[in-house]
């Protein structure tokens, strides 16, 4: 087979068949197709797409380059969530303590931020001692011990897609749906996990802001995970304004605490419910979404998943008397307070406000800049509130004047103040399974 | 600036700036740029096109990587040609000695065969001793001297055109209007030559099979060669049967002499002299196309181009005796005939022939394949012709019996015989300005 002329046949807008698409891609590891046709295939696939066949010979191909971890053993059954990434999602940091305490298994392996969204790597990092590179090894004895673990990507699964990935960052084929969806949904499946919810964001904070891209990306991520087995939903979820009121990494654990103690903003909450709701009732646990809901409601009000959370600080090398008193998490040397302008009703900008995270230096420009744990922002109203001029909208938490004094530019233009109140979109706009 | 932006932008369908292409191209050649982004940028380039802007900055930017003869001496104007790519294609070895002593310099640059086309180096190093990969330096004495010369590609001109010709080759990314209009104008253009003819073949045994699409590449490439201050122009000819009688390195040779000693076939006369007077007009020389036609006719005739041909052949280290006894030349150990199955008229399919041929051995499947420089195929009727039952049509000139056996399976298959004349197209079908 002449593996120059699939490169040929993708660039015309054909379909490879499974043998083809398979044979490029094991070639492509064996290193006898180069990064360059690579590239070029890559290009091609971007502009003319893949089908549904083609997506899943690239996923399984994935799966297959690495470990696929198996917990077909009798025990609870494992289960994960994964956001296509926003400004204040936390999320994770929340539904992994608590599924573990609601009798299933989190195997969950995150990544880092990178643009105007934040990583949930990077928020567990902020955690005195807390260590997310470590071996499967060890990621499984501390599942067996907690019921969850929260790692960074290994090289021992997946490896295709580094490499794809690598490659994909440098050529301009970053965001093709058909080559995300793979590279997604094949970590997921190699976790070993038995079901999946999918929180796919929408909005100008999202990495889509339209929402027919959003709901065909979802529609075709829940697909190829179920032909890999996996049970899966998805959230179609607003990401318009940041999602609850803290952004940057010490101050988003922070208010994970206190959504893990029954407190925290209420949309933050109910996003975590939802998407864990789901993972139970895919998971065959609880009977249905109202049965979900109030068991995992009770876990977060009668501090049972707080307490996991602290085990699983403490398993992975943290302090985990930063839950009794969250001072112990660093903290910015300076604050400073964004006044509203003027009276009536907040609109917030939530790219504009992660952007303003990463200039400050809570997140990243390009991948390996470090981050400073420490800094970010605090909201004191949500998108939709009504406010009186001179009000504190945010707390800047800052390392230096300079950069509290930029930040502050920043947030000033990311709110908009409105006389009128302004229609607010429902937190879940849509649930596809 | 961030060059991956630029694939991004040129992925998304969007224009490169002058300054920005070329700061794409020149960190490529300081492999700042690396291969893999450059097969995804020219995998881009392929599907969204470039503008003819960004293909006068790609065209500069490749000639400006090596070195730009110069013939503006006071000396004869030097002129070249440059075809497309046929089958049975000698035009060449018979052009550059004929212009050569029509009074101007043909400083020819060529290539070799590959897939179904032959190519010019090839049919020169059949001829015993005749050395194709020289230097500049020579280059240049052998045209003070002669008035042409015929050499390969080398490494000091237009050394960009081979770097993105190996990355193109293995990614898919070859047969670009835009990319291959660059390509050539850029090293004609390197040659120093004030004018240049086009020879774009269209039909089956062509490149290009569709006449609209031959036409759009020979207008780029004629405005892109005025762009750079060429004085060009381009016939576009029919390549549907064998431009000739003889196929095949050695025998194409033959032909060219007796070309060259007023001979040979009708149609390779006309299409030689038709390029050669498109020339000899463009560079001033004579005062339009009958003139020069007379004059160039009138070489052909009295053994003036066919002297010129020795000397280039002496110069270049090559045997001119071949001229007085081309048995000289390589010789096949066999020979075999094609008989027309049936009486009727004959249709003869240049690419199935081309095909034939590198099968036998006279072409290249693939680039560094050897050819044998003694095999090919002598037509005994041409398109269109009337033939009776087991005429021969096709000499086989073979190493092998297997060989003959094979082409002469390939010929009696790339030959249709009908029982009513067909339409013969004209050679030349346009001619662009």
């Amino acid at each position: 087979m002449l593996l120059t002329s699939l490169i040929e046949r993708k660039r015309d807008g054909g379909r490879l068949t499974s043998t083809e698409f398979r044979a490029l891609l094991d070639a492509f590891l064996r290193e006898e197709f180069a990064d360059y046709q690579m590239s070029a295939f890559l290009m091609a696939a971007f502009l003319r797409g893949l089908d549904e066949e083609e997506l899943s010979v690239l996923t399984r191909a994935i799966i297959d380059s690495g470990v696929r971890l198996d917990f077909s053993d009798g025990g609870p059954p494992a289960v994960d969530k994964h956001s296509t990434g926003g400004v204040g999602d936390k999320v994770s940091l929340i539904l992994a303590p608590l599924l573990a305490e609601a009798g299933v298994r989190v195997p969950m392996i995150s990544g880092r931020g990178l643009g105007h969204t934040g990583g949930t790597l990077d928020k567990l990092e902020s955690i005195p001692g807390f260590q997310v590179l470590i071996g499967l090894d060890r990621f499984r004895s501390i599942l067996d011990e907690v019921g969850c673990a929260m790692i960074g990507q290994t090289d021992e699964i997946a490896p295709l897609d580094g490499r794809l990935y690598a490659l994909r960052d440098v050529t301009g084929t970053v965001p093709s749906q058909a080559l995300m969806a793979a590279s997604i949904i094949s970590k997921k499946a190699a976790e070993g996990i038995s079901a999946l919810v999918l929180d796919v964001k929408c909005g100008r904070g999202a990495f889509m802001t339209d929402r027919e891209d959003a709901e065909a990306l979802a529609r075709t991520m829940v697909d190829l995970a179920r032909s890999e087995g996996v049970q899966a939903t998805a959230l179609l979820t607003a990401m318009n304004a940041p999602l609850g009121r803290m952004i940057g990494n010490a101050l988003e654990v922070r208010e994970a605490i206190d959504c893990l103690s029954g407190g925290g903003p209420p949309a933050l909450r109910d996003l975590t419910v939802a998407l864990s709701a789901e993972l139970l009732v895919s998971a065959g646990v609880c009977a249905d979404a109202e049965d979900a809901t109030a068991r995992l409601g009770a876990l977060l009000d009668n501090g049972r998943a707080l307490a996991r959370f602290a085990r699983l600080i403490e398993a992975q090398g943290g302090d985990p008397d930063i839950i009794a008193d969250p001072n112990l998490l660093p903290r910015a040397a300076l604050k400073t307070d964004v006044l509203a302008a003027r009276a009536g009703y907040v609109d917030i900008d939530a790219r504009a406000v992660g952007l303003a995270s990463v200039e400050l230096g809570a997140g990243r420009q390009k991948a390996g800049d470090l981050v400073d744990p420490s800094v970010g922002f605090e909201l004191h109203a949500d998108a939709g509130d009504a406010v009186e001029e001179g009000q504190p909208l945010f707390t800047i938490h800052a390392s230096t004047e300079a950069g509290a004094q930029i930040a502050g530019g920043q947030l000033a233009a990311a709110v908009t103040i409105t006389e009128s109140p302004h229609v607010l979109q429902p937190l879940v706009l849509a649930r596809i399974e």
